[in-house]
């Protein structure tokens, strides 16, 4: 309905909008998750995030977005079988929605109207191909981020219940904002988010005052705000769409694999979900940037956000932990190059 | 049924009431929260201003109170669609409502006589273009307190549930009523009102007097009590509808901007919700005034109730939320200057 | 089903029974709640009030007791529309009771057999224009006495639930019994009931003998026991309805008010509630005892009952709440004149 | 199905014995609490009092066991008004038995296929006119203890749910047992019951043989062993009619009634139950002795049952409350006399 | 479906068989409680004794395995009349049963279809004149123990829910496993089992591979190893049904009950269940044994199952509850005689 | 839908690998409970061993896969009665399941729309002659663990619930994962899984590499990296096979029982569970090996994974369980000899 903030306007905060960039370039990095102080704008990024997302060719009655009519579920009998262009989904997890609908549940009506077992697909479906936000992940239930990871992760939503038993595609980027301030998430669920980044309120006047007049021109002309920034948001648009032609062909260098995996014993972070993350991202972060290789450059970019929160809690080390994957970086990798790009 | 008490005839409480004035003048400054002891005429303040609002224009079988047609959700079959004038809805949240009947549901009576699935909309479809009242936040549960602030903000009301997808603005003033004594509100929950202002019991003879006085006599006789007070009220009704039509010609001097943010700089207080509430909160100010530029005196007079309860914790500092933001905007601002007007 | 014992029969206890006919004269004074120990005779007093109560006038078929066809509820198709005499009506909490049958609810029966969502009245509904008695308030969950408070003191009944929004008048006065030693009540539910009174068991054997042998006298005999105490509880009818008459006519001089207002501000009582509830007790009782003008002895008669439960408890004055507010009384207005009456 | 153990084949255990017959004599004295140690017989002695007790006179439709035809509740359309004998009520209140089953509830066969709104009744209903037992009164939850209580007390089932607003006569007399190692009752519940009895374990062996004796016989020829004690059963059936018809006529002198308050001051009892009981119990024992005046002695007799559980816990003092109630009764009313009988 | 392990081939464990014995000789012994490790095959013994029972005749279609038609229960219209021969039921109480399964409840299948209000019977039906079987006694929630152990002991299922007031036999033999590290049961509970025996891992190498040859023989093919043991089992049922016989005719010797009173009394046992059980066991120990005199040595063999989880804690004491059993019957019964058989 | 990872391309992980392929060759071993830290492949191999399994041969319509029409419960008509080949089941238990779906419930489309009580099987049914894999065992209730463990051990899944009793077979291999740091299993849950192994993250920088590279190459191109693994994975299917043909001809000399119970009392594992699962483990460790005798060398294989999780803890050794098996397996058994093999 009301017409989302453009992407490109957002005052600084690089980092999470570099995350959000990545995971468009390479879908299979998993989730982002934002953390940081209310009022920094992370919902207004994903919002924005959703407006700027190239288009997607899917079957238009399709309930989860299947490119071809072959790939649509076999419990569902699609009757528009053209093939259309769509906005690239991107499925907002309201508070307080109901297990049902995320998963999908028995089509109620059609069982009370008709006395059929139907499926009737829910925000797993609808989000097939596209963008999850969870706004505030700490307030929601272990066992429902659980089971939004659990799908996110193998790419299907398997459904047992109600005597149905049901199986469709569920590929979606996964993006949650939390506070650290309000409970923490436990160590296996971060481990299940491919990224992670930390957005804070600016401390200078100059960057609050820009934020002011952006956000205070945009509610006041939302139309005529939008029109003054949509080169820019274009442009980025056409650089991941480039970027996601080019990732097949880049290049991975046999050491680029020993160093993800020395940083990540260096940080001595558990299991091996941290170097597999750091790879894909470093690699899209060379696709997006042009390069055909994947250089120390792009691991060093990437590392605290593919990183950053895998790391054992270390009480004798009170520094954050972005500046200790800095550090251990630092000594891994050596000193930083003077890039090739 | 009963009449309220007349806006015009509460004795003092002028905090109180320049925030609800100025929520009316821009609704988008977001909600209330009148912070106060036991019987100190809070909820007849709010059921106060339902008497006094300025009515609007609206779609007579529409369930959100749209002004055209083409507005009135997809959802409904509109059938009276005449343009009817109507008074401002204020909405009140009973206690123990349940959710269902908040954010709408499935029609439960449609569903069984004749299998249709359809939306019945809720106590958030009623206060479109309103106000919608909460006595004693404290006492709501977290999540319902959230969720109301969470569409007070979009402006929109997204129900997935049972099997229901349904959309629709729900754009209004959340006045809620707290007593600090009862439980406090989470800071997350706090940062999303707008303005608050505290209310206490006088402390004089002559007012309470006065309190008693004007309430006795209109618990004895209300049609006159209501009477000797009409003129007050609509006079005060005629200059929110004048400040409303001056609101977008207020011009904001560049220093505006930069006092904002260096107030909220100074008060430490989190995230941008501070220096934008305080702008639009001076803006409506001046407009009110009939002031054609933002002026530091307008931003003097909100401040309190703009950033008073954004503010973090200092267990050093003994004082009144209020007090130390008049501190550090005497520091900020410099001493008052004779106002313009 | 079973006789009440007769109120007039009722030994000693004269504060409660003195609060109690307070009510019947002037019922905006707002609640009675009564503190005493187990067996004491609270449940005896109120269903011995239900039977001395005058009769009203109403519409034979209204759920809410209208004394005019137009004043029914506009939900309700009201057949019966001849004017009857009615007792007033006493309506009795019982053990258990839902939240449903309070305030009423969708009327599962016509929804089920015709389809059709009606509304079905509760016990709100059948206490208009009567009483409604709780039995141990203590035992009753805060938001139903929460609830039951809001509607006392509003006069009418808001349900929004299962679709249904309804509104009728719901003026009745809530007489609730109490024993402080099963749980306090909180501050703010305290301060919405208007009179509070204490009762203990006598301690002489004289009175415990009476009380013994009336009772006795009552199981054996209940008839005789009626008939011997027929005429008093007439009397007391009689003086509560020329009460009635004269209230409007009672003047209130202005010291009254100042008296009023600096009897709150020394008790230190938060709100505004205790002088109007002081002013309007006083007022009723002048118009009991026949007086045109409300004196200070009639203040001095009500304050302990209408600020009692208002104090903040204070740790260093071991006295009971009625002892603090008699040696106030006596500071504020002076030593006790010699009554006109 | 089984027969129960016959009541006077019952070794020992004469308090509790005579607590029983005082019930059954003048119902109206209240409840018995028997407490007690695990495998004391108390469930014994309970079933044992149904096959003792004198049968009544009813209609042989009415769920209530009214007497006459016209004392039927009006909810009812009694079809067989004949009036039969039956064995007194005496109902046992099943383990994990619901709500609704206790106090009636709609009737959802009658509401489903006639689609009318009938009220089935409970086992309130069936225990009228009877006895009603709980078997460890200390496992029920406190709101259903009292709400046995209330109904036990007041002589009516008011039934406020569903949409039904129902009334019934539901006079019984409650027995129950409770351990009072499982936890205790609270002081409010132990005063409603009008009389307390304490059984425990024989310690000298010959009279645990004769209980295992008898109760071996039985186990293996029950029908020998109720032959060979049904004389002595049918004795106590006619004393126990004899007494109830004497009882309206036993006198009760003036310094009877002095006594019982007396008593209840030095013992400290708070309220008027107290007394009241003592006096019902005393006159109810003068009339099974065959006594046509109440004397000290009947009230000695009975003090210890109808006080002991309404004393405030003396930590001081830490004999039993029997002792306590008997140490002060010889205080109060002197040394024993010889009984007149 | 699957072949339970023979009785006979279970290595040592003599206790508990005995106790299992004993109560097939006479149900009334009431039930046997079996404490011990995980996986000393408490869950394998009483699957076998399932197998070892003697045959029950019974009418074909009642639903409480009655043996003759005069005695099925009313609420069933049996149409299978014929006498039959069936195994002794043993039902087994799965993990998880809700407490309508366990009892019956309204057939909800005929409520729905032919509007009937029919009672469906439960487990409790099922196991008439029969075994139930509950593994993990500790895990169950206390009130369904409860429920079993009323049952089991009053010999009838009363059910009172839903509208329906049913009453049929429910005569079974209780037997539990259970943990003492899993949580205590009340001693309540533990004072309504008739015998409790202890089980434990046997700790020398040959029993322990003796174990494993059988388990492992048995498991690799089962019906070699059960026609192997088959003599051994039919023999032991041979002897059951001899002892069943013979129990009324065996005679107890007025000093048997006087040993049984001391005994009890020495052991500080509350309540009578105690001795009574003894006597009982010991009686049927006598049967079995084909001795037609309870003697000393009888009492001797059963004490420990009978009295040792009826002992009050001893702190003092840490010595085991059997180990305290068989000092205090040598002390009291003196030493051990040349037994006659 | 996604094809699993194969198998063989597992890097490392042997002991858990080997603990998979001992159930496929004697799935009466019982479960297998993978411990480890997240992210350490054990879904990924549990998904792996599904693609791995040989096939089974079952009744097309049969519900719970029997091999030939006589087995197929009695419950379900059996229409499709050819005999087909199918892949071995391998349910995978998706969080949050309902209680409904693991044993099954009444089929409530049957029950609506043709009103018959049908049975609707459930995973186990589902699982019967398969594989059921638990992720993350600690975070399932314990009763629903139970639950599972019960019918995994007693090999038939009996239902009690809605009126139902039914029983099938459901003989599947329980596989759970869990996370030591997620909170223990219940001593009596580990008892109950046959064996059990650690994984854990391998610390060197070739290993890791290696897993990545492996990981990677899937991603990147799933069909290639299949098609490279397969005759791995065929030639190991193969084995498995050939295993369980030569299992019943494994011979078992008496001094491997000797070996089992002297390993067992070593260790001090209670119970009798221990040592049958070490035999059988090492029977078929013997049978894969192509061994026809099991020796010491079988059991020393075999005994950390069949006892580690047995053991008490002993809280003066701080070594894992693994390690000190370990130890005693060679006090006990002797050092290694040179395997036959």
């Amino acid at each position: 309905m009301s017409q989302p903030f453009p992407f490109s306007a957002i005052v600084g905060q690089e980092a999470m909008k570099h995350a959000m960039v990545l995971t468009a370039v390479d879908p299979s990095i998993g989730g982002v998750l934002v953390f940081g102080d209310r009022g920094t704008g992370k919902s207004t990024a994903v919002r924005a995030l959703a407006a700027l997302l190239p288009p997607i060719r899917c079957v238009a009655g399709c309930p989860v977005n299947s490119p071809r009519k072959a790939d649509c579920p076999d419990w569902t009998a699609v009757e528009d079988t053209r093939i259309v262009s769509r906005p690239t989904p991107v499925v907002d997890l309201p508070l307080g929605v109901s297990d049902d609908r995320v998963t999908g549940a028995l089509d109620i009506e059609r069982a009370l109207t008709k006395g059929e077992k139907a499926f009737q697909p829910g925000l797993l479906a609808k989000a097939n191909r596209g963008y999850l936000y969870i706004d505030e992940v700490n307030l929601l239930e272990d066992h429902i981020v659980d089971l939004l990871l659990d799908v996110a992760q193998s790419g299907e939503n398997l459904v047992e219940r109600e005597g149905l038993s049901i199986r469709h595609p569920a590929r979606f980027v996964l993006v949650g904002s939390g506070n650290p301030e309000e409970g923490e998430l436990r160590p296996q669920l971060l481990d299940r988010f491919g990224l992670s980044v930390e957005v804070t309120s600016p401390h200078d006047i100059d960057t609050r005052v820009e934020v002011m007049r952006r956000r205070d021109a945009f509610d006041r002309d939302p139309r005529g705000f939008l029109k003054l920034w949509k080169p820019q948001d274009a442009q980025l648009r056409q650089d991941i769409l480039a970027a996601r032609k080019a990732l097949p062909k880049v290049s991975t260098p046999e050491n680029t694999l020993t160093d993800c995996a020395a940083l990540c014993i260096a940080l001595g972070s558990d299991g091996l979900r941290g170097e597999l993350t750091l790879l894909k991202a470093a690699r899209a972060a060379a696709a997006f940037e042009g390069a055909g290789t994947v250089e120390r450059e792009h691991l060093r970019r990437v590392a605290a956000m593919a990183l950053g929160h895998r790391l054992r809690r270390d009480p004798m080390d009170e520094s954050g932990s972005a500046a200790r994957v800095e550090r251990i970086v630092a000594d891994t990798l050596g000193p930083v190059r003077v890039a090739a790009e």
